[in-house]
């Protein structure tokens, strides 16, 4: 499991850095058959994805992680997939009410990386 | 994507109902090779984890579902498997102060039903 976490922390910490720097950067981390569920609204494809990450009406954005979790997710353990569950506060241009949010990844390996294949996030109100 | 919702929205509501009506009885949802994640702690098996949900120090208690996402998980698409991830609110004894909580599943097909092979429990504090 020490591996599993040490990936799952090393994804998470470039994933929101990029997020904060450029965005549209994030496309080298998606594929053609990668699926995110923002809001509650499906999206399929690399393209897709960066297009509506890019699209949100923020210019600074900050994730601050509070929890981070990880666990192989094959069944047969032949595949060295990974799920990361984060919840955390996003912080969005300045303001002072940081919003809490929770976003799972499914990391799939791809030679000696990962891409990501699935992505869903949700703001949670409390 | 409509099938894949709505087996999500199908176990979730089992899996809820069932945890608020007799804990113990979730062991038909959870396999040896199952993993649970209860706030950081990894537990490994449906016996050590139907002994934690079990253990858990309340006597009542209810998920208030308030958002419920699925994704296929299969980077192949040759196995039916899929991620299901909510947010919602805890009661617990009655109490008047719910909690926020976010969970991942991954739901793993087995014949014409799923079990549990990923399960991600997280309490949000605001």
């Amino acid at each position: 499991m020490e591996d599993i976490n040490a990936i799952a922390k090393q994804f998470v910490d470039f994933y929101y850095a990029t997020f904060s720097s450029g965005r549209s950067n994030l496309s080298a981390l998606y594929r053609p058959n990668s699926m995110l569920t923002f809001e509650g609204t499906p999206i399929k494809g690399v393209d897709a994805v960066i297009e509506k990450l890019v699209s949100l009406p923020f210019q600074k954005v900050q994730h601050k992680i509070t929890t981070l979790d990880a666990q192989p997710s094959s069944a047969t353990m032949d595949v060295a997939s990974l799920i990361v569950s984060v919840t955390g506060l996003l912080v969005v241009d300045d303001s002072e009410n940081p919003l809490n949010f929770s976003q799972v990844f499914q990391l799939y390996p791809e030679g000696r990386t990962y891409y990501v294949l699935n992505d869903i996030f949700r703001l949670n109100y409390g």
